[in-house]
């Protein structure tokens, strides 16, 4: 995405995720959610109140922390402690269940002032061991820090490493600028809508609750809902976004705000391409471009179709240039398609236009035997397009989630 | 199905598939489409001319033999053979494809006489080739006989078993009669909508075409459009059904007729088992009910989305009862569903319902199990209901799609 900043000086990438960002502390425990000894539950606690949006699944079975949070944004945006544990996902627990995660959340803020918003990630269907998180939680209080690498590391639950990104925005030619950073976690079940991953952002810059959640709304559709590994939607999926509040009368300009929302789009994309990488039992990456679509959901239906389509999925693990299995699976979507016009290209080299087959070429098989793979498909009716990330499926995804439980 | 019979006689089993019905002829060779040696071309001859009805894959990338029978089909509704290639899909082919399913339907129609109908099934995008198809015709021709068996061979692709089935209907009490019998071959891509499903069912009963083409779209709804192993409906998905052509004022009675449409349902009935139980990889089978709903509609879907979850697949091949994925995966599904009023079922024992967990029971983890497994989801909205059977996703489901093309 290309940007005109309102200076001369351009976005930096920063080591780090969000620790970048000012007056935010850390800490994480092995409460005990988990196998002992692992780190499963996180804080996150402003030094005074921030703004705060939010986008969850689209799940009709959101967990318990998910509909808490909802609630929470309905009556007000201000936050000061964010809460997440692995190991249990507090989802389909019933009344039990919501119970739990407004214990949780009553803890924290009897802990660390201010509103608290709960996150969990884990099995589902399992009743949250309500006192090892209320100890973890004492815990957390006292071992708060600058260092989110601890906190990074317990919110994961099959992923292999901890995911982090951060930029750096200048405001103007005097070195001034803000910080933007972020965390995530996700390696199963992620999917458009976000499934089974958690993500929280933050930044320093002043912004009205209204114009974050909005921002927010714009950067989730371009980055973690572009993203899938198996095309399921869990109980559990939600990004959070921290903004400093803005004092009497301040106010950024528009550029300001836009040079922002691109800091904001960028981590997330980071974050959301570390997850695809990190896609369970992942072997090769497809970056899919759906283009020449009638309409922009014309074109995201097509891609769904393809990047879920387990046939794709395997010919792309066993790196076999199974073309028709892209262009049968863009047939099923419920888009009309007219087969004359479609033109597939895998690598930059055109393998089926007008209809037909084009003469194999070694250059397109070649580019399927990458480790991320591009595969374009121009539908040939418009001028709308997405682009998606996908992952291979492999027996290591059956293995990893046949035995999820054990 | 129970119905009452129009005679004190019973509908019987019979051994065998399509060779019970009197007047047809099958021969089948070793065209060289496939390895050579490997029966790849069949053909089914009938005695004389008969009426012919069609349900088709809805895929929009049809294949040529798709678009061929469909078109045979608006302009008629007899047949005297049809030819079936396994090897090659003739898919995604473009004109030269519709090309040589023309030269052959032409062929065959020149050898046996009458309309000939096409089907193919294999990879999809590449050439047919068609010079060894019709040498390939030749020899069928030459070989013609009273047994199927050559021909329910060399219709098969992945399959690992031939699938035939056949039914004696009872027309009175002194032994007259009818004949349904049946042949099949699918493994993958099999999903609602009959991908990559190749069927014939055929009766020595009279019936006019529009009688048969209705009960063979009622037929295939509650059969083949029942069953689904990986989500991925295909080019080539095919049923074609024949029947006797009436002669002048012969007509059969209402109660006759729902006989012999029973007897078709028990024979696709049968030959939609065979196929889920040959389902590439499977290991467990899936027999999910979804009942309460207030559309047929939102059941299916509802079905639909579970039965295609790759979490909820795998879970079902480890045997591990993780029951949170089916109501995530139902609650992904576009229809309203109140999570209070679901109640899910395993192997008959309740796991989950007014919201929250059963206590475990180590009876529904018993069934989980089993080879197959009984999961019922009451969405507590209706009356409406759906049977679907579905795979587990297996390692050996991801070997056999990586390299379908070597």
């Amino acid at each position: 995405m290309t940007m005109t900043s309102p200076t001369n000086q351009t976005m930096k990438t920063l080591e780090g995720g969000l620790q970048i960002v000012p007056g935010l502390q850390f800490a994480a425990v092995a409460s005990g959610v988990k196998e002992p000894g692992s780190l499963d539950l996180g804080v996150i606690v402003a030094d005074g109140l921030r703004n705060i949006a939010g986008v969850f699944t689209k799940n009709q079975a959101a967990a318990a922390p998910v509909q808490i949070c909802r609630e929470k944004l309905m009556n007000g945006h201000q936050c000061q402690s964010i809460v997440v544990n692995s190991g249990n996902a507090n989802a389909l627990t019933g009344d039990a269940g919501m119970d739990h995660g407004i214990t949780v959340v009553e803890r924290a803020e009897a802990l660390f002032g201010g509103p608290a918003f709960p996150l969990s990630t884990g099995v589902i269907g399992v009743p949250l061991p309500i006192q090892k998180v209320l100890d973890g939680l004492q815990g957390c209080k006292e071992k708060l820090s600058r260092n989110a690498k601890p906190f990074s590391q317990a919110i994961l639950t099959t992923d292999s490493k901890t995911k982090e990104s951060g930029r750096w925005v200048p405001l103007d030619d005097h070195g001034h600028g803000f910080f933007v950073g972020g965390v995530a976690k996700g390696s199963g079940m992620i999917h458009p809508n976000m499934a089974t991953m958690l993500a929280v952002l933050a930044t320093d810059a002043p912004l009205p609750a209204i114009v974050l959640e909005r921002m927010l709304k714009r950067v989730t559709n371009k980055t973690f809902n572009r993203i899938s590994v198996d095309g399921d939607t869990s109980t559990n999926d939600s990004v959070l976004a921290l903004a400093d509040i803005p004092k009497d009368g301040e106010q950024l300009s528009l550029p300001q705000l836009a040079i922002i929302e691109a800091a904001f789009q960028r981590v997330a994309g980071d974050l959301a391409e570390q997850i695809i990488e990190d896609g369970e039992g992942a072997t090769r990456i497809l970056e899919l471009r759906v283009h020449g679509a009638r309409w922009l959901s014309d074109a995201k239906a097509v891609a769904q179709s393809i990047s879920r389509s387990p046939l794709v999925k395997t010919a792309l693990h066993g790196a076999d240039l199974n073309w028709g299995r892209f262009i049968s699976a863009a047939c099923n979507a419920k888009v009309p398609i007219n087969l004359n016009s479609l033109v597939l290209k895998v690598g930059g080299v055109s393998v089926f236009s007008g209809g037909s087959p084009r003469p194999d070429d070694a250059r397109a098989q070649a580019a399927f035997e990458g480790d991320r793979v591009f595969v374009e498909l121009d539908l040939g009716s418009g001028g709308e397009e997405v682009t998606v990330l996908t992952t291979d499926l492999s027996k290591d995804y059956v293995a990893i989630n046949a035995h999820y439980r054990s």
